[in-house]
């Protein structure tokens, strides 16, 4: 069995900010770091315009020193996780789709060649800088997989695309046909949330979230040891050979 | 893990009519028994009056020996897949949803204690017996699971429901989110399929598919060794701790 | 080319209450008729509870005189669109799918054995009578299919199933795929309308609509002499030669 | 301004089980009763098979005993919440449409003459008892609405529905349209739940839930005083001259 | 109670081109403004080239002939209707979305700090500058919540974004969830209707179209004094504490 | 009755890649021409990077040779079908939407002012070349329809777009609702299909979908000699006065 089969191999997270995959799949960052699966982080801004209310409320804030501050903190929280990271650093509120910005994440692919892809979900009306991240990886992912593409670097495969979950999940018509298990790792969620003080309300929401979806995994099935999941919305169909 | 957690438990298919399990898990099944799970199919009907044309074509055809057809060649079916098999006869076309029709679909839902329930998909406009059919089984599982209900057995756990392919998945909101590699059964499950003396012309249609949906298996990152696939809707989010 | 390719041979409606069928498929009866088709109307109930607030306005009213004012009114209608009209008087508000329903249907299917099948949408919110007639007529159409069902008279074909408009249509999902001229009978559906006192505030409210869905048709490319035109949502996919 | 309009008339909540009413629409219950308004609780069922695992457990137990701690529990909530309550014990797992229990709900509307109704999600593949009293609900309320209904009773207008939460909000496709503010009420909420022995694991569950609906009120604009929140979802367009 | 949690702070219309605002929310503005609140327009192109055939069949029509003439009917509209407008003239058929256009948008939302914005639905197959319309003015909205965009203005808050009706509405999936009266000032919509020369066939397709709301909003629970309403999609839940 | 009403008249088929017009259109392509009609089919690019993996397995391919490998299957295989071909060779994988491509596209429109337009689904995630042509031709056909877009070519009417069966229709929400009879021309499109040598693993997979769909076009009613059709998608309402 590959790695792709087993979804072992290199894990890419493609994140529209410094801090989204913290929160929504900082489990299944450490929860594969954990098993020795190469995972990185790409964060196509810091977030520095719309997601760091914190640091702007600071006197003398400066563009400039909030991507720092962020760009330090979503660097510690990756080092927790155990994923390397990865700064585009190509602007927010509005993310632009470039031809460079696609380029960048078409070459970080093929240079990654992950086994699954997580990024954010197709639709959230609140913040269009995650549907167009969306729209970015799957995109890019196209690209990175035909053959007359950059002769220079292998076509990567068919490879699995999963949703991360958005803050509101049932106005992005968010389903999740995964739960994962994250208990094992949950404690060093935590901590890595804990350093991304420029959202330092988020914690208490995400970790309640954490218990929320490790309650409905029970619920569906999982064994009563479970105590935290993330919810995950799979692109494409699993191809398997057990019937689950 | 348990059985359930590798959905390599007892698998329950519940059939509307005698023959749609054939057609539509026939991999599955042979896949399944192949690995020594215990597979339990119930069909509800014979699929009596609506079908079985080939039969009806035959002078001098009655109702019963109709019926005897069927379950000879059902039953004949499902030995060469390897599975048990059990007939309720309750009368097709249109099927009846009837309090006896749940207590019996829960009872034996308790009795095998599947890790897994395969049936037909929640729509389908051209055949009200399969969508009702799924619906059956949903209730009867809910019943099932319900620690008041029949003290004399065990509620069962929160058992995932496959949905297997309609004849016109599109019309029919049939999205799949499993192919499930059945190419070192299909050789099975076309032997079962030539058994269905009454409906001879799917054979050819149903083998087409199992090719069809093995190239989309591969198109979806499978292995290139993949020939032959089915398609299954998942209910239920999966639980699990791999990124797949 | 058959009659049930040109559309042309008997048209069946089936119609909840006894005025549906005036107010939302007047135009297509009419048309039909005017043509030379078979036009059967079958009214599984008067609509005598929940659609006849006019009659039970006036003093002394009673069940069977509503009933007796409905059936008039909506004989009469049916005249005017040049269809026959059968009525099953099985009880409104609510209607039940009681086994005897679904005999009568499906009996009533295969005798006029229809090229097209006009009935409600498969969701109304507001009217569930309306729903379940949806759900009766897929049902009983596919009984009347069946090779052995009744073996006295003759399977039907697949018969397409066009849903027509309801009160409110986003709120049922209804999305017309077929915007169907019906100016040259409008003055018919108008009269027939008319003869419907018990609901007499509707008039206007369907002849707005004619007109609306008229210019409509004009702007999905119909020619200009459109003035009237009705909306109807197909079931099932159109099999044809031509790129329409 | 009507109290229909203001949405400060009766409250009617139609709940499957007995306790289904606290867990997801209990801060409704007691801001309208906070404020005055009737609030008449409905329970088809105590739940007595499906939704008392905690009263099973306990040595001896049989389903009269299960009936009536459920009926005390629920009858004190309610009391807690400032609601009347009913039951009519019609059995749980599976709840039966029967005749006479649409003419049962059918009465009580039609007494109450509600300005709301609030009942479960129109899907919840977990539990049919819950969609199946959304059926209920909506075919009851349309009865209700017929002049020829009863005549010896007013028929009642066209009154809002409201779903409440269900337990997985995204597997059944619930979409809030309404947060509304509890928080002056939560406290009394949480005293209703904990009144709940017989699910005493859904506590910290529904208060985290309260919480999360809480903080997204306020993230959809809502003043920053809203702690919680209960989310629901309207049937129904809202008729206003508000621009909200 | 805040401006916002009345809807009664400033509204901002954001249309497509000249006149869209007249047909589809011409009433939202007539009523908000007859209370005394700001209505501002931004139309982003005057639909010089395409919704202005009528000024095209005249003999030596110029384009900026046609978008004086559109400007001229425009704001005589909205001075009938009691608004502000504003043209940024960036060019219709298509509409692109450039960054200077984001910019503006993004600009007036701060500046206007609106209570309600009001636009395009999000879907429009017949015209993508329609659905391009309502992208812009969520991302915009998104920017101008942002702490760190353009910090010489002040960031706005999650407001709530009402789509207006489109032509064809069932293709748009456009379900109206507020059907707001407009009765009061409908005449006021038609005057300014009748402005709009070069688009004058829409005048009795929008008043019937009033009318029809109006029945609508009476079915709805409405007081039977509504005459006319306009429907409108909220893309975000409603917060308050109201039962409605 | 108009070219435009019967679906004869010119006919134009987009396809975002070289091949895909083939594979997905062919029959209709076919019988277009065999009746004919002019079929005018325009290449956005010719897959050249995405869709020619066998060309560049080839030592020393170049991207160059690709294209001009390509240029000629395409063009063989149109003439087959009997169209005519244009080549826009704005590059692919990714496509991109430039103004200049939009001002081309919607200059073919407007010079063959096609009856029908045929082109790839709205939705492609695994394609995003064929979503953005979806875009692209909608919006072009929009521009094409504007009165003040280009005084020296004429504006079109409403015409009718089709989208064609996407690789993995489910996937894709792809609904056919029209099964087009392709049974008299399939040689022809065989024929055309084994001239993509790019591509030659896909002939047989085409050719058992066009058995697949001719299956299911019997089962909806078409006539039992339908040996091979194509699933179409319209995107508008048919106007027309035949009850199908």
């Amino acid at each position: 069995m590959t790695a792709s089969a087993t979804g072992r191999g290199p894990v890419l997270v493609v994140s529209a900010h410094a801090a989204d995959f913290v929160w929504r799949a900082g489990g299944a960052v450490a929860l594969s770091a954990s098993r020795g699966q190469q995972v990185h982080v790409l964060c196509l801004t810091f977030g520095e315009k719309g997601e760091s209310q914190g640091l702007w409320k600071q006197p003398g804030m400066t563009l400039e020193r909030v991507k720092e501050a962020r760009r330090d903190e979503a660097s510690r929280a990756a080092k927790v996780l155990g994923a390397e990271i990865e700064f585009l650093d190509v602007g927010d509120y509005p993310l632009r789709a470039t031809d460079a910005l696609y380029d960048s994440v078409t070459a970080t692919i093929r240079r990654i060649n992950p086994a699954t892809i997580i990024t954010h979900p197709v639709k959230d009306p609140y913040n269009l800088d995650h549907s167009l991240t969306h729209e970015i990886v799957l995109r890019s992912r196209m690209v990175a997989q035909a053959a007359g593409h950059d002769r220079s670097s292998q076509p990567i495969g068919a490879t699995q695309v999963l949703q991360f979950e958005p803050h509101q999940p049932e106005q992005c018509d968010f389903v999740p046909n995964l739960l994962l298990d994250i208990s094992e790792v949950f404690e060093r969620k935590v901590e890595a949330m804990r350093i991304m003080g420029a959202q330092g309300h988020l914690v208490a929401y995400y970790t309640d979230l954490g218990v929320r979806r490790g309650v409905q995994a029970v619920r569906n099935g999982g064994p009563r040891s479970i105590t935290h999941a993330e919810a995950f919305q799979r692109v494409f169909p699993v191809v398997g050979s057990e019937l689950l």
